[in-house]
């Protein structure tokens, strides 16, 4: 039994701010918002809405692609750091809210950028060693709980969305072996201690900068590929700044790495699976490579093989 | 190559409240704390001190038992629902304390008191599917952080405590098969959302009397044993009532059923390690079942036979 991907969907809110209106008060020009940033809107959920009920709005846009069966569900699993409350985890209200079956196991992973690529290596080999042939994968974590509006680092980044990965034994793409790695010495680079998130953005920004080429060089030999097999290298939509950086880096042609943030912002674990979403739908796309870097400070790469 | 337990250490706190001394102002008895609690006096983290510092001085207890070569630990898990802060994850934390290898992946699970039977899936899946031959999975829930002192149903019951499991390819004891559930419909039987745990005891009581006998029976059956096959039933201990309830309903000797938290409390996901730090060590346990139930609602089973 092959287990991947079969289907991506997601939940970006309608309601948006403006980073445009923002540029006299943050003292910011456009080419700050279109090259460092490339956010020009933020996408921002309701007031009330919690991780739950983001993750509830993107399964019913995975319904809309694929009919699911609730009771053939044997696993659930939320990806956040801003979790509705303290107790229980997300997945247990989600898992409550979509009415699925008494023998679904449910828990939630505590990660924040990389949690997705993380999520995917903990699902898959979840699912497999307990036999079980779909599991959904959600992320959802909601910033804007956590982002204070009058810091420049972040109030101009981070945007609200949810996505669910379909994970079954009727993939569309497999994943390959993964990295991953932590320098917890340099978790207070970007850290939430009581109301307010915050970020050291140069710090992030040189850690990034300095152990994401070498990651994905490390994935890509642990895979026996190179830079050449790779069709798409969906990074982490941290910043522009810093997927130009990474790609620079690598020396990566622009078209082969997709950044779409520009109208809801860094939505943090539920960046990748957003372009994935986009990206596995394309014929020609054959190998991706997805690589978060973040909270942590923590990164995990792997590869995505179109299933033949 | 077979993974499993090769060793358990863990940290109670030396401080502890002593419920004796609040019979008074509880209206309660000896014989309420003696037969349905289970709980003489729970052990209490200092003022300050958090959930990484409770991993830090179970593993330094660890280091006591085994000798752990730090570049070898490539995964380190905690399964927490009282973090140190909301953002990193715990496991961040404790690597940075511990100066790991940045190899090594870290991801906090957020689960209660089935978290350590999750956990043991989780880490061992994940370790085999990613090749890894040493992983650390801590718990350590510090209830203390959000126990209400007026709140008869809590304050008497729930005490802090860390515990560390090295998962290696040198097990002494390795899994069987698992069996997981969740009745998320009822999550707000047990839950924390603000400053405060709540839990209708009572219902949660009538959860774990119907649905653990059940599924003691239902993972038996998947792993082809009986109760018979069994030397040691290791359930959360959660209070004296519900493990005396569980074990009369299944019709198990006593001394097949440890309950030992009577000088420490109910410490939730520590609670089934701290249990099991011991039963492995006697050299007539070969087949020990662990049966977790609580938080989500939720539950997870499993078993552990001494390796040959």
């Amino acid at each position: 039994m092959q287990l991947g991907i079969e289907e991506i969907a997601s939940y970006i809110p309608s309601n948006k701010i403006s980073n445009l209106s923002m540029k006299e008060s943050f003292g910011i020009d456009d080419s700050f918002i279109e090259n460092k940033l490339g956010v020009n809107q933020k996408a921002l959920k309701e007031v009330g809405e919690e991780a739950s009920d983001l993750c509830v709005k993107a399964y019913v846009n995975l319904t809309k692609k694929k009919p699911i069966v609730k009771d053939d569900i044997e696993v659930l699993v939320v990806v956040t750091q801003n979790p509705d409350v303290k107790i229980p985890h997300v997945s247990a209200i989600v898992h409550g809210k979509l009415d699925l079956s008494e023998a679904c196991a449910c828990f939630d992973i505590s990660l924040g950028c990389t949690g997705f690529v993380h999520g995917l290596s903990i699902i898959h080999s979840f699912m497999q060693h307990n036999g079980f042939k779909k599991g959904l994968l959600f992320t959802a974590d909601p910033y804007s709980k956590i982002i204070d509006k009058n810091d420049k680092n972040t109030f101009l980044l981070f945007g609200d969305a949810a996505t669910v990965t379909l994970i079954s034994d009727n993939p569309l793409f497999v994943t390959g072996k993964f990295s991953f790695g932590t320098i917890g010495k340099q978790f207070n680079e970007l850290f939430c201690h009581g109301e307010f998130l915050y970020m050291n953005g140069r710090s992030v920004f040189n850690f990034s900068a300095k152990y994401i080429p070498l990651d994905v060089s490390a994935v890509l030999k642990r895979n026996n590929m190179t830079l050449n097999d790779i069709d798409r290298f969906v990074f982490h939509q941290g910043s522009k700044f810093i997927v130009d950086a990474i790609s620079k880096s690598l020396k990566l042609s622009k078209d082969k790495v997709p950044f779409d943030i520009c109208s809801y912002g860094n939505t943090v674990s539920s960046s990748i699976p957003l372009i994935l979403e986009k990206e596995m739908k394309k014929d020609n796309n054959i190998n991706l490579l997805a690589s978060g870097f973040g909270v942590g400070l923590s990164w995990a790469s792997t590869i995505l093989k179109r299933k033949d």
